[in-house]
């Protein structure tokens, strides 16, 4: 049962004030209950979140904890002035001071894309997806020239996961390649990638796990057999070796940690920054 | 040009970071050059980060802005005492008094997932991932009742970012079905997903804005004529009408702004709050 309630409150998704939130949150043995409040912005919804705020409040006795990342200053306001709720502002604390450094004054806007159709970084962003969904599991040698990111390691090693990641949050074309037997035999790379080894990177997985979630995939067959996931562990791991590829184990990993590690090796010339 | 440098520090991914130092950068009229350091794990790292820090600061005259989310207080403290930016604690600022207000103390506890391969949540966002590739476009009519949404829209309305955004950062199971024009014959939805209309959501745009989209996939194409494209949104907001399903219009959203109003409408079970 949860004995606190938590609220994200913002004139846009609240994405950003709930990943905050959360992150700040994991810091704390609690489990409370998640209330996410977006396109708070108007002052009429600022006075419904806050009529939610304070009847959650003698509900459980207890001052409900209140994130905002309210960039409308009247809805800010009443939020502020009415609510029974302990706020924390996550704007306003970091944009006064950042206003003193920087010598100018904020602007006051909500959320990143005003109109998505006509941002080139949004548009770029759908098509990367696009590009990873084609280039999905060695679906497609087109364009590889175009790539910004080349994934090779077995199946179920996590390339696809970590393409759509890198393609959705990064905007980067990722194309992956599964290394399958006859890989093995002729002891190289797909033959396709060569030109690209710059922009290769691998994944590897302990041959145990990569078992058991084969497993979970199709029970029982060779494919998830222990004994061949070792053999191909054992093998893409020589491949890369031998061509000298930069790889990691996704073993314990969480995808954006994959990716971050991708980002730092393969440094990608597209990223803005 | 850029005129000054951000650096996001993490002991993880530094990806919290980066995402609320944006938000909060978006609000001033600057382009600043972006550095992220990840995994500043140790006390060495921490020095070596003070020393790119000062050294940019030297270079460009001016104090590079320095967003930390720091949770080992080692690390913190030494950057705290050498680097000579603008320091911005996204942490400490609130950690403390939350645990004024919480009563306890917080953990210094690094990154949302110690070792994925033990976590629930993280093998059921995987899980959802596979099953939102599954069924994409309609590739397959299995296990519908699995899903937690059902995406119904014409080609190119954006259901396929939705879908696997949906799946990767909230871990929901999402279909996509395209509405073609034998349903628009017949006048209803594709008979297999009749029984799992609470959880349908339609997704048009306009048709000016979808034959530009579908004329850089398919230049000159029938599929991409402006007055095909008026024919087919006509055809499905009609049938999303008649058949009681909500939608929204994508033309001048973000996938995040999409995604958001879903999660609103229909309300998923499985989503934990």
């Amino acid at each position: 049962m949860h004995t606190r309630t938590v609220f994200f409150i913002s004139d846009g998704t609240g994405i950003t004030a709930e990943t905050f939130g959360n992150a700040i949150l994991a810091q704390f043995d609690i489990k409370p209950r998640h209330v996410r409040l977006p396109f708070i912005d108007t002052e009429d919804k600022a006075h419904q979140a806050v009529r939610r705020i304070n009847h959650t409040a003698e509900l459980e006795g207890k001052k409900p904890i209140v994130f905002t990342t309210l960039v409308n200053m009247s809805v800010l306001r009443i939020i502020q002035e009415n609510c029974q709720g302990m706020l924390l502002d996550m704007f306003g604390t970091f944009i006064r001071p950042l206003e003193g450094e920087l010598g100018i004054k904020s602007l006051h806007r909500v959320g990143r894309f005003a109109d998505v159709s006509l941002s080139k970084e949004y548009t770029d962003r759908i098509e990367a997806i696009n590009f990873s969904l084609d280039h999905d599991d060695g679906q497609s040698h087109r364009d590889l020239s175009g790539a910004d990111v080349i994934l090779v390691g077995v199946s179920r090693s996590g390339k696809t996961p970590t393409s759509l990641y890198l393609a959705m949050q990064c905007g980067l074309k990722v194309a992956n390649y599964p290394l399958i037997p006859e890989d093995f035999e002729r002891k190289q790379l797909p033959p396709a990638l060569e030109p690209h080894r710059k922009k290769i990177f691998g994944l590897t997985i302990l041959p145990e796990r990569l078992s058991q979630i084969r497993n979970e995939r199709r029970p029982g067959s060779k494919y998830a057999d222990l004994a061949n996931c070792r053999h191909e562990v054992a093998e893409a791991e020589a491949m890369m070796r031998r061509s000298g590829i930069r790889w990691l184990s996704t073993t314990t990993k969480s995808i954006e940690e994959i990716a971050t590690t991708i980002l730092q090796e393969v440094r990608p010339e597209r990223l803005v920054y």
